[in-house]
């Protein structure tokens, strides 16, 4: 039995042309794709990597897998390294059944690399398998092409941050323009307003998009207002914003 | 005479593979495709956008144009000002002379958000055109695919700055990833370096990539070294890095 190799594959924001070609390749060659489904309330988002990988690849080789649920009584930290635990052992479940094929790919949403927990997943299975990353769309980059504005001011800083960081310590230090991932409780009201602008998107790339920019003064209202009508709708939301003091 | 309608589309950085099926679509569809050419010693990287082009639409209409010198007598902001005044009018004589067309493309390396100026360069032209973005995979990613590493602790803020930033300001208040462009002299020499891990790529995505990671103690000196001989070699550089303490 060779060693696994794991591709995790980034396919942008849930439009299907943010593919790139490389991504296209790994799914072609991919021994065995492993699939999540549900568990994420999520299932738009489920279906969009089936259908990526079927206008690509009808044929595929998938492994569905179950994703398990985050034990709520520990910690978080615990609680985190619990469910990467688990969803380790889901994979080596999946590829074991499979006959241990060597090519193994996991499909991304974004990029692998930015708040994403596939990689430290990964380098849970034993023996430790070869890890490829391929690149893909972050919502960042869809944010900013929605906006048609650039991510940072010339040659000045970004920092990249949670809700939860804003929240519990402010404004970044000498910071121009920040920007702001897994928040779900629209925490740059928390931030002073003067001259505070804000580029809000949810759903990027999707058909479902919706955005939102101007003085957090004069749209911070609005955008709260906007995110919880759409949330109803859809029954979730993936949503982002880059702030900029102006 | 219709409105000008400027699609800049990110292309990644280097990898003709990093290409999105939206890019593709929007060279298909562009009316006129202005290339810069020469002006950045960089000979390798005009040849990549031309054949990227050509391998989607061997007889698309391309307006090539010299990419002006800039005035090094100027202060740094009056020089980029009178540089990017320089090139919106570059851009506006090429879709004069060839008809005013209304969908004109332009090939930006990476993403058009990140540290680039053809937003800023496209909002100079007049009338104010039209603009779209197609997002593309910046270094950023190319890096932590290559590394196969994730940017961000977890759920830990990202700062992105530039070479001249760390030097002048330092480590950024309560950063913890620091992902660092534009910078010609390996800047991090100036950063305190207990703990301090770099992953440093150069021509990321090419068949010239190079990388190297560690410990800045142990691989400070190896980086300079391979960046000297590699820029040596090729006559022109493109590298980029992640530090992070651990």
């Amino acid at each position: 039995m060779g060693m696994t190799h794991i591709h995790l594959i980034g396919i942008g924001t849930g439009n299907p042309d943010h593919l790139t070609r490389q991504a296209e390749h790994a799914i072609l060659a991919a021994d065995l794709i492993l699939l999540p489904e549900k568990g994420d309330n999520k299932a738009d988002l489920a279906d969009i990597r089936r259908q990526i990988i079927d206008r690509i690849r009808p044929d595929a080789p998938i492994a569905p897998f179950t994703m398990p649920v985050r034990d709520e009584s520990l910690p978080y930290a615990l609680r985190v390294d619990a469910w990467h635990d688990s969803i380790a052992r889901l994979w080596a479940e999946a590829i074991a059944v499979h006959g241990a094929p060597e090519n193994v790919a996991l499909l991304v949403w974004g990029d692998p690399s930015l708040y994403d927990s596939t990689l430290r997943i990964a380098a849970r299975l034993e023996p430790v398998p070869q890890i490829s990353v391929v690149p893909g769309i972050t919502s960042l980059q869809a944010l900013t092409a929605a906006h048609a504005i650039p991510l940072n001011t010339i040659n000045g800083p970004v920092t990249i941050t949670t809700g939860r960081q804003l929240r519990d310590h402010g404004w970044p230090d000498r910071a121009e323009s920040v920007y702001v991932k897994q928040d779900g409780v629209c925490s740059y009201q928390t931030v002073s307003k003067p001259n505070l602008h804000i580029w809000w998107g949810a759903y990027l790339g999707m058909p479902e998009q919706v955005l939102a920019s101007g003085p957090v003064e004069s749209v911070g209202e609005t955008i709260i207002a906007k995110r919880a009508a759409a949330r109803q709708r859809h029954g979730w939301i993936m949503d982002t914003y880059l702030l900029r003091r102006l």
